[in-house]
């Protein structure tokens, strides 16, 4: 089997690690920076090194495109000009209306792996990021059902449990669950900063609940930018909703007492 | 060395795991609850089980008071008034304005763990819970010197480190980095809640960012909501700013460029 893996990141990465280890798959990678492929050659996540993406693509059965969001549209365009007939292309990119909308070809399926997160680059992937983790695939009315299904196959043997879904219902979920969480991690971490600066405090003064809260904050903002603008009506939609909870809370901590406190739980 | 815990929960339990392994103390136990003190005794958490705080306190060279924030200051002036002149008498409450302004006695020193918080009851004590965590102590003008000495290492024994504070400065810093990310935890919980159930979605779609954003929402929520209604300025503060704060990103992700997205790294 003949795999591609278009941007060989941390994900990218990881899928060339699982496909090689577990599949026994030969993987051919493209990336604009050298440094990356001379790495995924050298941790085994690559084997064959592509100029172009051409040649990246030349017989595959396989094509993952794993760059940012923003990046995402134009590079699985170029994919698709130059894959195999016989091949399916998908993404893994953390928003999938826009992409998906694009894409009406029959080797082209949407996809969403929930893992990574806080770090970046293929120095950190991993054979086994995807085990347990759910695969998002979104297929569009002229996806091939037998690419499908192929692809299908081989995200279970990357560990991964694909699931279906559409496009909206990803990006709306995706929102709460993922990049909600991600705003609300460095509000925190502002205003955390902004209170120890005013407190003239300098101590690690971080309980266990503030490092959990916040361990996604450091995530490479370039990336985070292009999700947040690739999904701005869903995202808004949930800020609005936080904010309203948020003030909700706010009016009963001021006029509290312990029974209306009661509705925090609520 | 003689230590008395009143309130065999997860601290308190915790507290007598770490003073009879570590530090080779003997631990009396008060509980309300029958059940508690029966489990700490079988873990060896408590050695000498106490009917009554008098009985409890009896011979103590120190007492950790162990019990939600709202029961805390009756509680404590119930064990300053059974305690010996030489024992030093501390709590564990997550916030400490109330409880030190209430205490005015050479031998009270506030206390605070930076530890535990997703699950209660002795049943999950740990000797090493406190291993490497900031223990924050509030010794009052009042305070004496010898015992808040012992008290910092009587704690560092059982492996925390403790920082003195001032009680204003560690309410506002806790309701920022603990107080604060429970009630967004909290909201992420409610909100994804309402996501699911209107897309009809029943999947786990949580990826790894919703998992650690959320995982103190589970806590025992009367004992957050002591905490909040002790806290209530401070936190009505931070859930200003956060508000604020939601509303700049609210507005950037409605009129957003790429250009001006880079602003959320602010």
């Amino acid at each position: 089997m003949r795999v591609a893996v278009l941007g060989v990141g941390l994900i990218g990465g990881s899928i060339g690690l699982a496909a090689t280890e577990r599949l026994g798959a030969t993987v051919s990678g493209y990336d604009g920076s050298e440094q990356a492929i001379d790495t995924a050659l050298a941790r085994g996540a690559v084997q064959t090194p592509a100029a172009t993406i051409a040649s990246a693509v030349d017989g595959a059965q396989a094509v993952f495109v794993a760059v940012p969001v923003g990046a995402l549209p134009d590079l699985v365009t170029e994919a698709l000009k130059h894959a195999p007939d016989d091949c399916v292309v998908t993404d893994v990119g953390s928003t999938k209306r826009a992409v998906v909308a694009s894409h009406q070809d029959p080797r082209f399926v949407g996809g969403h792996p929930l893992a990574g997160a806080e770090t970046a680059g293929v120095e950190h992937a991993r054979a086994d990021l995807f085990d347990g983790a759910t695969w998002y695939l979104t297929p569009g009315q002229a996806t091939s059902g037998v690419l499908y299904e192929r692809l299908h196959r081989l995200l279970h043997g990357l560990g991964a449990h694909p699931v279906a879904i559409d496009a909206a219902t990803h990006d709306r979920i995706l929102a709460t669950v993922s990049h909600l969480p991600h705003v609300l991690a460095n509000v925190l971490v502002a205003q955390a900063a902004g209170t120890l600066e005013q407190g003239g405090e300098t101590l690690p003064a971080t309980g266990p609940s503030f490092r959990d809260a916040t361990r996604v904050a450091g995530a490479p903002s370039a990336i985070w930018t292009d999700i947040y603008l690739s999904n701005r009506d869903a995202l808004a939609a949930e800020l609005d909703s936080t904010i309203a909870r948020l003030g909700s809370i706010r009016a009963i901590v001021e006029s509290s007492s312990a029974a209306s406190a009661s509705r925090f739980d609520r």
